[in-house]
């Protein structure tokens, strides 16, 4: 940890902050430049709350040396996680595309939903049982049958399921009913409580980015998660928010070279919530794809217009499979499969 | 609603789009321009999911006439909702000031502080006993006792108190230790399951701005509430997340005028989480006030330096004083008092 | 033109607006429904100032029907467009990479980058003479003779060279010294003057996305360009400005297939400036062309920590080639060449 | 300058890193700690180009030390510097009030817009005979006559003109025509050429921050006018670009203090372009002097819904008067005068 002094600082605001650095179990190291002192603290900063260091006088900032995050810092484990899930593995050298409807709706659209998953090649299912919805008089999701509806129509092909959680009240149900990822969708990724709950399981967790979140905030929200002894973490960018008001988030496709270079865990794209229309799906499948993530999370619908919610960001069956076949052809240049 | 069609939409395309509407109760009404088909359509848009009509064909945009929200709105209620907390009342001719220390840590500084909140002619208290923090390894409050030491130490000068509430299996705990308030944080602003919790009680909320969200979307969270029969709600403004880091978030003042526009409930200002530094406080405050707030959410601790979270953006309870007497100045001008 | 009253216009408000609209040449056609009062205006409303419309009694917002964006627009030409630099087709099926350093240095580092250039297999050839930099202390480039330094070395090779315009009064001096393509930079793809200018050329135009430009200004500052007679207009995002600070920009791959719909002109990636860090070059550069992106333009250097400027993003003559081998499999995949 | 090495840096990187510092001619002072190694550099920092170390093997990231910006740094220079506009005082005691219509329109205009300036007790007037437009189809400014119009109309109440430069070819018709103050507008804040011709001018420049320039920038663009020779600056905010678009844009309120601890300069406010609508401007406007703004820019127009441009945010003369009443006692309570 450095502590840069204001460029006026007293001797005695030096000292202070020594002092105060010393009391923490740091030991500073005083280096007087031209025009500003510099403090050096050696030791383990992470148990170092720094707004109690820059709210002392004659401090004009504190800049951290070592990463935050430590369980699930490239640091910590060089090598490349993979996430079991079943038979299936996320984060190795087959890239895995997670698909399936925004909404469960009836046994027969969960049915149809997952004969067009597996019919494309992918090996996992997606579908909402509860939805987080902007309005409250907008549809919630049809809950608990929706896990049975769910986990009926994936067996039938041998998919594991992806859905996600928003009520920590209901965990247990959901390792009842046998959901094998869970998912934290955007709004909670801040939802420590949620995160502490999840960490306390084994169920493999699909972590999305919050709307507005740094990757350093994302990277501790896993921590969270990981420092509960539940390591089976998958990250999941899904578009953030900005200016742009031409599409409804804009994919951060930045992110994925990013985190593979600070965590060990895999990291998939959403690229249908990222868009918001079926149209830009393919683009920006694609892209994710080629930048090096190792996965997709893609909504597809049997009949997308006659969606319960999201119909505009939907493929169908015959779009999700074309477009299985542009991602085969992607992963093969980069040396991987799908 | 209007649904504006592509340019080149057939005439099957907009029939299309008829029949919808009309299937979901709506009357359309059919407007062909120079270059464009614009389809009116008449009914009470906020049972339709718009994204429903986007995907149909030949559509290129919907837009909404009618305000999502309904209870908070202005339009439903023009008189300037009064939020009663015991004696205090929120959203008045008079500004309420809440303050008190981010976390709540030992009897001794409870005592100290709310002494120093009556001091300075503020009416009601604020402190953490659950704080969020973007770290697994940072202090995370001192829990339920913290309720019970802020309870003790506000009943001595009769300051009712507000707390932030993260954990919807926690409301229970903080009804039966009297919380006054309940303040819904940032990152619960979209936190649903928890929304229709506090809305389910009488408990006045205060629902905090997510760190991204939109005017509208917070009415909306405010809806959620709303929706469950609990009208006590109080809007709180901390900073937004911009492109700058200058300063922690950026005090969004625009949203106060908008706000009292839009809604009839009462608008408060948190001026410490939003600059993130003490000496920023004093200049925000007013101009949250000037800016015609309702109130403030200020960080006050007995002795800032020592504070165990937010050290760096507390007042001193001297500071508080004397910006309290610069509000009074300020809401005298605006005809107000505090 | 749209026009949406509020909930408690008028019956006299909403005449003004009709008499205003006949005022302006549009036909006004009043619908009423249950909550508001909304007005279409049938015509030409790219004449129509709406804010003109906005400030009359009783009206809430106005609504654009039409794109504003006129030449550009895909709507009104179906075909891509072909924007020819000599040999080299931009926006065709071929995609092209320009490449070379950030500043032109010296003759020998110029000689080194084309030859390069041309040996990775890129057919057209970049380079900064005049530097945008964020402090007036930082190096300014080396002026007109970094002009003909770039010209002499990249004659050899045959590459035609594109190099940024900051300063109007320079305009004849490029056009005297053969720049092939003119570059507008991020800082200036709103300076008026500048775009009307290069629009009474016939020179091609690579025009940068501002730094927080949405997709319809970014149009809008190439229909400025367009309406003074020169159509050679290229766009080029280049990342744009969000809260995220763990890169310097984020690369908007988004934005890829929203202008190829939008406009009929081609588009390119500038995966350098995008990331700002040379180890993300590749991913990105490959999540561009994937995305369906007509070219990159990408800082190269023969040696990059020697470069004077941009040290940290410019890729070694090496890395170069290896990501063109990369990026031909990727075009490959799309039905497409490099 | 500090440089933080990578966590597994080699001696042999960091010994290219003291090598390439003391090449720069800065003193190397090498510190290892538990997990990294920083690297101190104690000489002038301003000179150095971090990219040059960031490329360096080994570096993780470099922290600057010193401000970048010197002659407008409240560190270079500790008094408020006030900038003389004729008898008009500027940064003192007195706030100013800079009052006007966004568009030179005719004579007529002018004169009467002039009268309500003087009479709602305003000292400076501005106007706009270039205006940039977003569309090239709107209406571009009078031009040079506008100058004279307004010049003519202000000379009658003794009015200083405060006008927008946008080409650098006009300036020397911006000086014969007198302008008393020069505007860059929000557009041309990293304009380097222009801003490179008024910093060899005498004549003060208001500066507005970029649409989404970070306060640091803002300061180094004010450097390169001070860097000519022209210390005159006077800093405007008007509002920045965030994700909200319930209102233009976002007033950033706290940009005021920020500014006036780093710069001993003046700092304005124009509530108008802020929020994008009359109705906003009062309370943005008393925010701005409650928060320490020693001034405001403020559009104000005969007939409002007449204007030519900008309709929609303009305040009557009447609505000018008001405000400045309320912007009196709240100046008194800060003890400052209007």
């Amino acid at each position: 940890m450095i502590i840069i002094m204001q460029s006026h600082a007293s001797d005695e605001q030096v000292h202070g902050v020594e002092e105060r650095l010393a009391a923490m179990g740091l030991r500073p190291h005083v280096s007087r430049g031209i025009e500003r002192t510099v403090i050096g603290a050696i030791g383990d900063e992470r148990v170092v709350d720094e707004e109690a260091l820059e709210a002392l006088p004659g401090v004009e900032r504190v800049v951290r040396v070592m990463k935050p995050y430590k369980i699930v810092a490239r640091e910590s484990h060089d090598r490349d996680t993979v996430v079991q899930v079943g038979d299936v593995a996320i984060g190795g050298r087959t890239i895995q595309v997670i698909a399936g409807p925004c909404s469960v709706e009836t046994p027969e659209q969960m049915a149809a939903a997952a004969a067009g998953v597996a019919a494309a090649g992918c090996r996992l299912m997606r579908g909402g049982a509860f939805k987080p919805r902007t309005s409250p008089y907008a549809f919630q999701g049809v809950g608990v049958e929706g896990l049975e509806m769910m986990r009926e129509a994936a067996r039938l092909h041998g998919l594991p399921i992806v859905t996600e959680l928003m009520d920590v009240r209901l965990l247990d149900t959901f390792l009842e009913h046998g959901v094998d990822v869970i998912q934290i969708g955007t709004r909670n990724m801040q939802n420590f409580d949620l995160l502490k709950a999840v960490g306390r399981t084994h169920t493999p967790v699909i972590l999305k980015r919050g709307l507005s979140a740094t990757v350093a905030e994302w990277l501790m929200a896993a921590e969270y998660i990981a420092a509960g002894g539940n390591h089976n973490i998958i990250f999941c960018e899904r578009g953030v928010r900005t200016f742009e008001n031409a599409y409804r988030n804009m994919l951060d496709v930045t992110a994925i070279p990013v985190l593979k270079r600070e965590t060990h865990l895999p990291v998939i794209i959403d690229p249908s919530h990222a868009g918001g229309k079926a149209w830009m799906v393919p683009a920006l499948a694609r892209a994710a794809i080629a930048a090096g993530a190792d996965g997709l999370l893609v909504e597809m619908h049997p009949t997308p217009a006659q969606a319960w919610s999201d119909a505009d960001q939907a493929l169908s069956p015959e779009e999700l499979r074309d477009l299985m076949a542009e991602l085969r052809g992607i992963a093969r240049v980069l040396g991987r499969e799908i």
